[in-house]
């Protein structure tokens, strides 16, 4: 299987991103690779990275990229030349079966929807990510393809939602929810209660609403909510996870005997880590497109990128696309 | 200084929040408290507690009480004999300097709209909260007294915690920003870029957007959002260290090292609980009511409600509505 690399996006890029796509095509001998961007800076990294499968990692030249901080539409399309853009059309063309990206998120929903196009039916993409919980993980989105939605497109995220957690992560019969400021009827915004309404009439399997705190204690498989609402609660994660673990490094300079305690307890705070670290989710797939495209954390360091294409590989194995618009197709019906 | 308790309200009510009138009591001298609630119920405790000071622990009758799913705003006006009305009453005629409830939130922001009333030129209350983070508390406002926001109810919230922030946490020039989807210009939905607009017209410290893992960093002193989007983040907040506290627990029965470990490590990890249990941070003020009218969680036991009674008192003493009603006639003229 060909994916595409969008290899000058991102905080590391291009290098920890060059890595991380040697590590995936080291991990999957079936997976191949083209990293799309500047000949001149990618070619020299190649040559000095050790163990490089030379005929599974390509390198495709581009002469721009989009930086992080441009106007997301503008640049994806204006810039027909740059990494991500000609990433976008390798899949759009059929050439890669798929991309993963770790550069300026909205240029990804822009190039989503202008270059690979959405899935007939769907008005918005969104993006999701499996948190990892108390349980298992809960899939959310949206978290930032979308700022407000209308209630169609939080149900339209529901029903991909509810596809991906049957298909990459095996729950048979997924528990849908719909975040909100309360779990009683009478709470949420009108956006939120239609979406409700429309819901309630499908399908799936769908349990009204949950609150915050629901989500870190796994009280529902997949939880809806708009763009903003859902890159908030994610950044907030990322941002108490770290804080919490720079206090308890501070703690350990100050206190000998939690320092010695520590040392017993690295295994535990290892799993801890693991299972909490929300910057670990690896790959963020943009649902509603006609194809597997898929953004990494913008800090992503190899590891990181090497777990988006693995992401990604499994979505194309296991035909995400397809599926979602089979059950579209039926929900319409 | 006498403050009514809504002494039905809550998940633990009557008997903790008695308790915890009566903590606060034994703590402050200078305080007294009305507990309002069924005198059939409420006789017996304080018979029972140890250590009463009966001469400033008062009870008054009241035969009703609203239940913490009741509709809010019916319940307020048609339940005019309920413990919380009632408490509401005593603030609103100036008999109680404020109050303190830890029941229905919707129903103490109809009460504080309808029984205290709004002071003048604020069109919705906010509930804000002083978050434990990183380095200090980042005061964040409104955590779900409103649900959705017009950009003129966030640029008031923005006033009134500039004000709580100087006053109460004793910040000079206080930082506020706005809680979005990124802290670019771009970012943001139509609220709240005008609600940024309006802020940078200010003479407030604004310093435009900040994003969700800025809170735990504290990168502002005084962070605005709607309801909403507070109320997910602050029960996120919760439901995290609880599950991660969980996790800690379940891994401690599986690893012996780490059992012992621990022994070594409990004063830090009860440094790190203080700092970030966000169930602790005691009492919610509704800010823009005329009145010192405070919520606690609806799970409190007695050491939070003594808490929201000390932040109660604070704010009486500090006259928190008087500063906040001056600093609005500032900015209006």
């Amino acid at each position: 299987m060909l994916l595409a690399v969008d290899a000058m996006g991102g905080d590391n890029a291009p290098l920890e991103i060059c890595r991380g796509a040697i590590q995936a095509c080291n991990k999957h001998t079936g997976l191949a690779v083209v990293l799309v961007g500047n000949i001149n800076e990618l070619d020299p990294i190649l040559e000095k990275e050790a163990s490089v499968p030379r005929d599974r990692v390509h390198v495709l030249h581009a002469e721009e990229s989009i930086a992080m901080d441009e106007h997301p539409t503008i640049a994806i399309r204006k810039k027909r030349r740059s990494s991500l853009r000609i990433a976008m059309e390798m899949v759009r063309s059929g050439e890669a079966k798929g991309l993963v990206s770790a550069g300026n998120t909205g240029a990804i929903v822009a190039g989503g929807v202008l270059v690979v196009g959405r899935i007939h039916g769907i008005d918005r993409p969104g993006f999701g990510v499996a948190l990892p919980t108390l349980h298992k993980p809960t899939f959310l989105l949206d978290v930032g393809a979308t700022v407000r939605s209308k209630p169609i497109n939080l149900y339209q995220f529901a029903l991909m939602g509810n596809v991906y957690m049957k298909t990459m992560l095996g729950v048979k019969t997924p528990k849908v929810a719909l975040l909100s400021n309360g779990s009683e009827e009478i709470k949420g915004d009108d956006v939120v209660a239609e979406a409700r309404e429309l819901l309630s009439r499908s399908t799936l399997n769908f349990s009204g609403y949950v609150e915050g705190d629901d989500i870190p204690y796994s009280r529902a498989d997949v939880i809806v909510c708009d763009g903003f609402s859902g890159n908030m609660v994610l950044k907030f994660a990322e941002g108490l996870m770290h804080a919490v673990y720079e206090i308890v490094e501070e703690e350990l300079h100050h206190r000998l005997f939690a320092k010695m305690g520590m040392l017993f307890m690295i295994p535990m705070m290892k799993t801890l880590w693991r299972r909490f670290n929300y910057e670990r989710y690896g790959g963020t797939p943009l649902l509603g497109v006609n194809g597997a495209v898929v953004k990494a954390h913008g800090r992503s360091k190899a590891a990181a990128i090497a777990s988006a294409l693995s992401v990604t590989m499994d979505f194309v194995e296991k035909n995400g696309v397809a599926l979602i618009r089979e059950e579209l197709g039926q929900e319409n019906s």
